[in-house]
């Protein structure tokens, strides 16, 4: 999970170095990390001014994808177990649960393990299984933007996925899906509960 | 997730009545929700206490158990994610993440799918992978059981395990692990990141 900045959305990329493997990435200097004594304080307020009201949903649902290619589905997923959308699939013995593998609608799921979901696969997916309100970066302000999300954080019955650029942010990869946990509107700043691990 | 009141670890056993498949199960009335009104306050006063110090690390790196008994495996993955102990296997990719399923000591992999791993496993898994202390319930006094769980809940670098019975909680199932988020010493409670879905 880190907190980023939503003003940096549109910021120069810069590819990592090669390596072979890698064991987490160290978080660009520009995104602060939930646990780090900034991020604490960070979420501590936003849960103070009742725009973390979500995140406990959220959080008890969070699970990371499964492949590295699900983050949409496991994004919509966590959505769904933190709404506890009913007809969830029988994931294994009794027990039901949403899950990003057992998501099979709008896109083949072998396609979606190798590429992803596009944005508009991910809106098909998400109106095949809650109310679902789908907005275009471009066609939507900064000032509606914010507002969305102060009005998501300080409610537990609606969630904010947004999908965004990776690589715009300086990280690894690009096309990404997150839910988001949390606003601080001192610092206008975004928890996102990054789904990759 | 669900805050467990610390003392009620022994209460009477009162078995689930009958169905076929199951999303999610209630909360027995004695344990506490933690997206409730009630789970978010508590877990405020832990945190303004200063005893949710771990859970930025441990909630960073939650994800539920993938086999339904892979709880032991999943707590301690979620602990080692949060130490970032080094060394961790190759998950997909180039990616390395300590995965409850890629944790293979101790315990032949199949027969902890059938049945999870017993304590003294438990024990010994942990020990392969990072500096363990190891304490019994029945050797343990109430008074150092929560003086532990302050001195481990007012930290980062240090994670507790609890291994406990689900069916004394009036849960599904008995013998259960899962990490300890935060306590709340006010009302002597303990937040449990319960893995199982």
């Amino acid at each position: 999970m880190s907190t980023k900045k939503v003003t940096n959305l549109l910021e120069t990329p810069q590819p990592p170095p090669p390596q072979m493997t890698f064991q987490g990435r160290k978080l660009p200097d520009h995104l602060i990390n939930f646990a780090s004594p900034a991020g604490k304080e960070l979420f501590k307020q936003a849960l103070n001014d009742g725009y973390a009201e979500g995140y406990f949903n959220l959080s008890s649902c969070f699970s990371h994808q499964m492949e590295p290619a699900y983050c949409g589905l496991s994004s919509l997923s966590i959505v769904l177990n933190a709404l506890q959308v009913t007809g969830a699939p029988v994931w294994k013995g009794p027990w039901r649960w949403w899950s990003d593998e057992l998501l099979n609608c709008c896109a083949e799921i072998e396609i979606v393990k190798k590429s992803g979901v596009t944005f508009d696969q991910f809106a098909c997916l998400a109106r095949c299984h809650c109310d679902t309100i789908v907005k275009r970066a471009n066609k939507v302000s900064k000032e509606e933007f914010i507002s969305d999300l102060k009005s998501v954080c300080s409610r537990s019955d609606i969630f904010m996925i947004i999908s965004f650029s990776r690589q715009a942010m300086q990280q690894t990869g690009d096309g990404h899906f997150s839910p988001i946990g949390a606003y601080n509107s001192e610092q206008n700043m975004a928890l996102v509960l990054d789904t990759a691990r």
